[in-house]
């Protein structure tokens, strides 16, 4: 249910969103979860990723599609976070159509933190954490 | 300048059209060129991606980059048509940051109307001429 | 292992899979899994995209990364079929770089076959079936 | 014709690069040129794109269509270099079918070498030079 999202965001469709199937490709859905994540790691969490000194990167990630969607539409893409570690996190994420309150799609995406020479992991930073707490659901 | 698009569609970029230079791709810019002309097309002229007896198929493109754009950032797209024939259509294109007034991209994008099914070209059918008539400029 | 999977195919990266950290963004990873999944079905199983009386919809997808990889490098996508049903059928697909035995990705990718006008789930046609059968393992 | 280019990369089409209408889609082609032009800087002329002092980025790009291409057919693209200035190199693709001598499409690219920190326009360094000069046509 759309109650069970802390942080939402509309992302519109691309026509080549669509594959020959006429209705946006599964792939396309990830790159939904990875811009609904990364935008507001940056706007609200204060994530720099050309300098900062810990980056996320993905470790996992999982998506059911429950019913298509088209361009020209767009989606509603509803964010929390279901588990906080040390240095992981894991995002849950529902699409729906805008203003519908049935979920089209649903799934979760892990981030690792590391150094970004590195690249081995580190915990996640204070500001990030502190922000990814008010996402955090039961 | 701004004041020669006829019609804009802010379009948001996503976190994977940055490629590994940090700013939105040379690629990108054609999908929101393709995206920003079938909204218009299936918003404001009753192009039936599906169904419809005609559709468009790209013939050229092209594109000038003069400064880059970077995710999370939108673009405002600008929209105008700067010769419409009997099956072809050429639109022209500007990219601009929100709320600036210096270009980032620009360029065109010609459509020929085709039958679905034997992909030969047909004059641009009447509901769709009429309103890229009200995008036509000079 | 290599030894698990039942079919192969070289995927070469491409310049834009790269994102902002130097590496081939996860999304792309479920292109490949796409493409793997598609080109197998169309080249050794005959699945006719454009006018098949059945289509697969993918119902859901899911990735593990192990480490990275990076254009231009291609990676070895090997496939299997890890639960073959009346409708649906679980794609397990491995990636390894080139010439090397350590897996940089796994997932799995589950398509239910549908009525191309419908889109409610058929029995997957025979000759689909029978091309399966020869991907199934344990 | 095929004889007019210099170096030649075969590129294999994805199932998502088709769209709706069953065909490669024209954003895609470009994709192919950052890729074939990249492919080639790296393994032929020696850039490397995560630490080299001189970076190119695309500030032109065109392509015109001639007949569509569909996955899972892959491409042949060819290379020349038709202008090689002192910052600015301007590079010349050609799409053909596998085995088929009728072009499917051909564009152009422009790159202008830059500083990777400043992002001002540097002299094209020797070692890419060089390599670039066994491109250039008449």
């Amino acid at each position: 249910m759309r109650e069970d999202y802390r942080h939402w965001q509309r992302i519109p469709t691309r026509w080549a969103d669509n594959d020959v199937y006429g209705h946006v490709n599964n792939v396309v859905h990830y790159a939904f979860m990875d811009t609904l994540i990364n935008t507001w790691l940056i706007g609200h969490a204060g994530l720099d990723v050309h300098r900062g000194a810990a980056i996320g990167l993905c470790v996992e990630s999982r998506c059911e599609y429950r019913s298509p969607i088209a361009f020209p539409a767009a989606v509603d893409g509803g964010l929390r976070i279901g588990r906080l570690g040390r240095s992981s996190v894991r995002y849950e994420i529902g699409f729906y159509p805008e203003g519908r309150d049935d979920v089209v799609a649903q799934g979760h995406f892990v981030h690792v933190f590391v150094d970004r020479g590195t690249r081995t992991p580190v915990p996640i930073p204070d500001p990030l954490r502190s922000a990814m707490e008010g996402l955090v659901v039961g």
